[in-house]
């Protein structure tokens, strides 16, 4: 049987249950978290309150207290999570930890996992991804990273410069990639943050502002590590970072998703209430034509995310189909929120109204995870090679 | 079990094939057609072939001898007969005759059946539906409808004027929708063409020219049929109105998108074998984004279309969800077509390279089966009341 | 002789000079005032700079001090003191005082000039325009004000709620839009801020960082004001508001377009310098996109621009021109620094890169000085209008 | 004195009496081309009709018998030509002709004036202009031309293909751009189109249809031309094309504009006199979007077409200014017309309301004459080399 677009009884209950918390517990912590920053008294208060109410890391696998949910159910679980930007971080869903979970879930060794993806589930610890670095570094180019690891007795240097690292002020370890100093390749390597020679510096000052641990830039002076702190195979980083890559784009998708819709939703709520030019708002053509862009975006960027997961649930790599979910998708949200301002009028930039915050944070979805423009280079590279090798018939089908 | 995006071995058995037929039968009578336009001689003989073929009328129902395929499953094969502008035509699932067929099988009598769906269904004669009227009459506001139908003895008489209405020279019959004389509503009649008082006038000169039978203007000059005229039940007709306008513009959005998949082939395949300052097209830059942004509309307009014929084809009346999957897959084709022109450069608005006539065909899909500017309004109406009732959560959620 | 785009010597003399200014004497402050705030000590350090190296009010009349250039000439002008954030405070050519010199330079009684105009032509106070209501108040239609002014014994009394009035913490002085308790027109007052019953209440918390005195909510619970308070004549609120709005709108173009090129220049620089995939960026066909639809908007916009502020600077109103140039333009400049914070990449939404700053100050511009939505339908309004009497001929014409 | 927008007499008079020679003379004839395509008959009857009103050529020389208007004021002249289709070629202003008459006038000897230019400035002969290839030849790249003109005795040896030229068939002789066989340069040379070797094969069938003699595949096989037929010097073929390209654009810009006026003319008088949902179709929002969106584009362009002329008028090359208007007007006219067949509605497309024509006709637009994405990259690399040397302060300025 083809083609179902349902969802199961127990994804509608997670989800409502979801809202429910977001309404209840997340969002009357918003102002304060806009005012003072996100930090870590604020994120356990959250998530103490979101185990209560055993809403707890729907994407997480559930041997470990997660939710368990298949990666295409997750994107209706983390889209409501997401309609608070301080919601994911309650569920323990949020990026860069996500993501993280899910690559040592699937690589790392059982004392690695009891050393970093068990406390990092429960949320004792947070954990960040080392791998963008100031030009000519790596950044929309994974393949241009410049920070060596060199294979010494018994372990591992490692030096180099990273920066916009989420979440490394407060970081109990982060994976970073290197490239590898014996080989072609790359390695992973897992590194705690009291190691000597590991410094979090300057944070980037970003418009956006509800990341806990910031944007950090952050050196590896001659980190030594032991040999169990590589992730998987020593050679095998690009490899690995393939793993992570494709599903934390579409958990970005799925948060952002729901954030969009916030701010919609925010939009139309004033815009009911409103008159101008003595009609409703909701009345006057060109609000309409707002209202109905956003609608048709969230329902087709939802489409599409769902496939991509879809495909990913089953199995699937997703890369091509995550490179065109993240282009469209960030966009959407971006041109979602940016009509929400819109509608909003005069309070529409303000963050009280919560949608001015979401305008800041959003933008820079569209270059992180690879920047729109990296990934249509490989979207179109991959039809090219299609339609030399096949001749006509090469676009994407059904 | 939730979310399935899998095709069934039948669909993808049909849906070659039709590639194939399309590839081999239709496509090389296309030039043709661009010349001297596309009459019935041609209708019958790419219709012998796809009967031949075993490739008839994917969505008419099996017992009538189309293919029977769900709704949903139906836009798979219906994208793929749209890669040729003839191809709908020859497999009969064309517009009008296609929703016509779905409005006839969902509220014909069994006479009518008879008399009017079966040969219909077997390509023996062709039809056309008479809603659209200059204005001030029905155009994107189909309540707006002046042609007048009042009950007379033993009948109905009918007078009005109606343009635009595809198909309409060399129809067997016609669906006439009109204000019902002694009620607030509307009735539909069937009405043989050669009933005294129905006169084809003159043909819009459109740009587009691959409809057999032309944009007709229709005068119903107290044109009479008898009481078994009437389709359902008089009075009626707004709401079965809604039975064919939602599936049509579904069918509507599966044909162009094949259509639009086909120009951006072409122009892909060009751009492969194309050299410019000294690169190969495909490898500079603003092309990659054209084939890159070509690709990810396709992949969102099917994901947004497959998701509203679902709902179809779970029974849903699918009004909002087809508004929204029309809005966005029309401006989708027309972006996707756009760009292939501009892709394929010098020879972009040529026939011979299919794309020019594509380009020309499709911008009414814009303007008809409601304008886009009509569906953002109901659009926005719905979401509108959502939000005054249900305060915030009211954006289209999962 | 028709057709001049060429700048008068002494134009190019200041902009040249000005841009030296902002430089060497304005940038270096920019950190310290994103991080900070704008404050006025901040404000007369750069004001004092500004006066010692003879760049004071390019705008304002000569004989009190300013530069007295011709309106479109004065373009040319506030675009490069734009360039930085504080570039316009620091010469005094800054939002809302330029728009309140424009008026009371127009409409003030010799008493009203020496006490109000001349102290804030010199930079000694600031002050507010207090226009701009809480809904259903005004807001992009002034029409709708509900602050009342009545007329009583020897003065008026002021009763009312004013919101996101730009720069009123601090301010001297508010020239407040009251509807006219005796009549069906509004007045206009000037209100020392000082006076009982005036009051600043809370700051809107929005994303913009840079307006000295903030986007105050203010109350006027019952002030009374004496008869000499009334700006002009009383009853013809809604005429002086045209005076002011159309050149304050311009201006605001000006400033908004200096910063879009600053935003451009920086991420231009950048991308010089910076390679990807083995590529100069700027030679990436994407990023080449991106500059050059900068570079076109930058120039479309500043033509568009220069021909609205020559029809004020010729003495017309310009209220239709203004209209037109406001909307292209805040959209331009919109357009211009997302494109600039994409091509800077991952540091695209830093202050330190000040695009990010940038990027959050201005998107408020597409809705104050009225809204796109209000002006486009103030224009085709305009249009409609035109094109029933004129029959057609009705497009905009040279 | 700078800045001035303002029209001269003679340039208003021209302007006003050539509206009322398109509406009285041209405008009637335009059905009669849709339906039979333009042919010389048509051409000669609308050229003698405008000479006998005293409106010829405004572009060409007085000397010559034309307006001998300034280029810029020629602008304003060419717009109102080209709100019919068939206008410029009535004016004998259109392309290809009106190009070759300015590129003759700068370089021709004097003999060449007499044979070629002279008649050409009367309308007695048409011409065309040889210039771009099938791939891999010239197209967006002139610089990759491969037909050969070869040094002999007495004269030049031709051979090459050429396709896509406007108006070969019926025209008297061409500019041929050729590789000089001897240099590394160009050298561009006058052939009779009756000479040896010289054959017109197929017309491109392509979705316009005004434009006099097609746009067609043409054949040198050994023509043999004398010295004397070389244009100006041998060798500098790719410095005069830059005589006749900026220019030639802007012309083009000139004219479009006026045809995209025009389609906004006709679709907004229209939308004066309907109804939908029960509303004058100019007071629903989304119409007055379009109407106000499409009044923006038209003045946005006008004035940056004004100001590259007057660049060229005053006599500078005007390459990179007119990069810049031709991507901007070329797509804004798309924009323009666009908006305008969605506003008309169900006959948008349509011929007998002349949009659809349009329509089809201005799609080449953004191609020819450079590409939209071959003049982006050459104002982006301009750009990067200014931003390469100056550092910041790179953005165009005023």
């Amino acid at each position: 049987m083809s083609f179902d677009f349902s969802l199961t009884p127990r994804v509608v209950e997670w989800r409502d249950r979801i809202a429910e918390f977001v309404a209840d517990v997340v969002v009357p912590r918003e102002q304060e978290a806009f005012t003072n920053g996100v930090d870590d008294a604020l994120r356990r208060d959250l998530q103490q309150a979101a185990r209560a109410a055993g809403l707890w890391a729907p994407q997480a696998p559930a041997d470990l207290g997660g939710g368990g949910f298949r990666f295409d159910e997750a994107a209706v679980l983390l889209e409501e999570a997401g309609t608070s930007l301080l919601g994911p971080l309650a569920l323990n869903c949020a990026a860069p930890d996500e993501g993280n979970i899910h690559l040592l879930n699937v690589v790392a060794t059982p004392a690695q996992r009891d050393r970093y993806l068990v406390p990092l589930v429960n949320g004792d610890i947070r954990s960040c991804f080392a791998m963008t670095e100031p030009p000519p570094g790596a950044g929309s180019d994974p393949s241009a990273v410049r920070t060596l690891a060199t294979k010494v007795a018994d372990g591992w240097r490692i030096s180099g410069e990273k920066h916009l690292i989420t979440g490394a002020e407060g970081a109990a370890f982060t994976i970073v990639m290197a490239r590898d100093g014996g080989s072609d390749g790359a390695t992973m390597l897992l590194v705690d943050t009291g190691t000597p020679g590991f410094t979090v510096t300057e944070h980037a000052r970003t418009i956006d502002s509800t990341m806990v641990g910031g944007h950090c830039r952050v050196l590896f002076e001659d980190v030594f590590v032991p040999d169990d702190a590589v992730l998987g195979e020593p050679g095998r980083g690009f490899q690995y970072i393939q793993v992570r890559l494709a599903p934390a784009r579409l958990t970005h998708c799925m948060r952002w998703l729901g954030a969009a819709r916030r701010a919609h939703e925010i939009a139309l709520g004033r815009a009911v209430d409103r008159e101008l030019f003595g009609q409703r708002l909701t009345d006057l053509g060109m609000a309409q034509q707002m209202i109905a862009d956003n609608e048709i975006d969230l329902v087709a960027a939802r489409a599409l995310l769902w496939q991509a997961c879809w495909e990913v649930a089953q199995g699937g790599r997703g890369t091509e189909s995550s490179s065109r979910a993240k282009v469209f998708i960030s966009e959407a949200v971006g041109r979602i929120v940016d009509r929400s301002v819109q509608l909003a009028g005069g309070l529409g930039t303000s963050e009280d109204l919560v949608i001015g915050r979401i305008y800041a944070d959003i933008r820079a979805f569209r270059i992180y995870d690879g920047a729109s423009e990296a990934h249509r280079m490989s979207i179109a590279k991959r039809a090219a090679r299609r339609a030399g090798t096949a001749g006509q018939g090469s676009g994407v089908r059904s």
